[in-house]
């Protein structure tokens, strides 16, 4: 018999169960094509219906106009840190970045190795990443302002987006896509792998728009080209089939099950607040991230030694709450509360949490 | 209730209905973990465990000694067509292609757009890609030579690897690798897109000797070097979990199931030989390729006229055998036997064909 437990990842995470349940029904015979969705051509017309719904639902639910393309890419956030510079610059424009930690750094290196004039316009290295900058300035024409919307290692999100005027913003919205409603307009990319909000490992969402689109130099490989995945329909070659399909899934969760991205906003902002106010209202446990800064997805926390810290994680686990493990590079202990994971799984949590304090307090 | 076909898709094409049963099996709770292995992070130990069994399997399986790295990596055949250029070019060292379809010629365009000193030292393009070229004269110092194993689209496949001395070859396996046994020493690397012999779509394979490895440059981006997958065993950044799992179970398969390569060969032999029997012993059908160079992996043959293609195609799947469609760029009819397709399937096969020739004839 299968056991589920309350799984808190930082991604790969936790899917809605229903999208489970409906991949492992079709699993062997995908909409009565005698194959499993494994086996099927990607250029066969329930292929296509797949992308081209995923696509169609993700335009709907990030309220995206026609300027905007939705492409499958592979590599994860990483290869989006080399092809952004590589495709995006534009001649005598720097490239400014913000740094808000590990993920930012990492997107900033990859355009330095390519030798760019990059610029770092703010950043909160100074205090340990737990924060994220109030002023962002921009005193030059840069060709982007690169983001990174929530930091899953740090706990920390933007809340509001930076104003760069008619700058495009890029970013990478990796473990907060999906999970709050904005507005796309100054946005000239997205990238976000997928396995936190959007999917199973295997995929990266990018969505580009089209003034940005146009600036893609002729003389790049075929595959680092974002004109290649636009113009075909990101199927130049072998898409990541599997991992598209399941996208599609959580995509029609989202707005079927839960209602769309505001209905999705406000379970994330209750789940959210369950915790914090949890942490807020007691002297055991202890937030890191700055209080105008904390994240919806990623709530980061220290027990008073780390010896509590490592018996939390194992007596959690032992309760069917999994995850809870802080990043290699901080330690401590973080919950993962991405679009999948359900009120009941973080008032298990908080009850949890109470009680091991009560204990050990 | 769901109703399997016999699957001659070209690829992304059929896998043992083992494997597929076992993903179905434990898609709710991987290893009793109470997450499905779409949810447990790449940073686990039941997922370290995945990633260094299919690894240990390849080399079993390939024979491969200490100085062969397997690696994972994203981006299919296409991605590897501009990395292996980008990689393995040694100043001063021009690099050799061989030209034997659509798959080669795409591999030297890559190289092309890169500004490389290109040769091309053999080409069947003179007779529409119907055959392999007999000589391989390598008269200058390369810094390796690319072939294409299996050409998919046309039907044909190399026998006998060029002799390039102490120059590596390097091979896209995508469409025939696990399916016959050779010698890798020669080769300095071989890349494969999954979703033929290996599993999904979604994972490419990338199998590299040490003294190759050597020659990746500092200076490239982090994601396009081959030092970088190796160095972290092929998890700088998340992985394709869910396809390295599939290959994973497809390796066990061909080891414990199959019995390791050299049986999986003898099966592939008959199967072959079952449908070229057919192709030989009639009229109606033929067979596009050079007999010489007739590929086991994919069989390629006409019909007396396109309107009986298309009646064959169709009364074919209405009778439970699947994808039978030549390429787009070719036309025609094409039958993948890869390893998963059973010698049932092409007993079937077969039987139709005579019968179809039979009525039509």
């Amino acid at each position: 018999m299968s056991k589920r437990i309350h799984n808190f990842n930082a991604g790969p995470a936790a899917l809605p169960l229903s999208v489970l349940e409906e991949v492992k029904s079709e699993l062997l015979d995908f909409h009565g094509s005698g194959m499993s969705i494994l086996e099927i051509s990607h250029r066969s017309k329930p292929f296509e219906e797949v992308l081209d719904d995923a696509s169609s639902r993700i335009k709907r639910l990030l309220k995206l106009d026609d300027r905007f393309h939705v492409l499958f890419l592979q590599g994860g956030a990483s290869m989006q840190f080399c092809m952004v510079p590589m495709n995006l610059e534009v001649t005598g424009k720097p490239l400014a970045y913000t740094d808000t930690g590990a993920w930012s750094t990492k997107a900033i290196k990859e355009a330095k190795i390519q030798e760019k004039d990059v610029r770092v316009v703010a950043s909160s290295e100074d205090r340990e990443y737990t924060y994220i900058p109030k002023e962002v300035k921009l005193d030059f024409d840069a060709s982007y302002l690169h983001i990174t919307s929530n930091n899953t290692i740090r706990g920390t999100q933007w809340h509001r987006f930076p104003d760069a005027g008619s700058v495009p913003l890029v970013s990478d919205m990796s473990s907060d896509i999906f999970s709050r409603a904005f507005d796309p307009a100054p946005f000239g990319l997205i990238y976000a792998g997928a396995q936190k909000n959007a999917g199973p490992a295997g995929v990266t969402l990018v969505i580009i728009r089209n003034d940005v689109l146009a600036r893609v130099p002729d003389h790049l490989p075929t595959m680092l080209k974002y004109r290649t995945f636009a113009d075909k329909k990101s199927m130049f070659n072998t898409p990541p089939c599997f991992s598209i399909y399941v996208v599609q899934l959580v995509a029609k969760w989202l707005e079927e099950t839960i209602g769309g991205i505001e209905k999705m906003e406000e379970i994330n902002r209750r789940k959210a607040g369950l915790v914090y106010d949890c942490l807020d209202g007691q002297d055991f446990y202890r937030g890191t991230a700055s209080s105008d800064s904390r994240s919806y997805m990623n709530i980061t926390f220290r027990l008073p030694t780390p010896e509590l810290e490592q018996k939390f994680i194992a007596e959690a686990l032992a309760a069917g709450l999994g995850g809870l493990k802080g990043h290699r590079s901080v330690g401590g202990c973080r919950a993962s509360l991405y679009n999948a994971t359900t009120i009941g799984a973080v008032e298990a949590l908080v009850d949890f949490m109470k009680e091991f304090a009560r204990r050990n307090g």
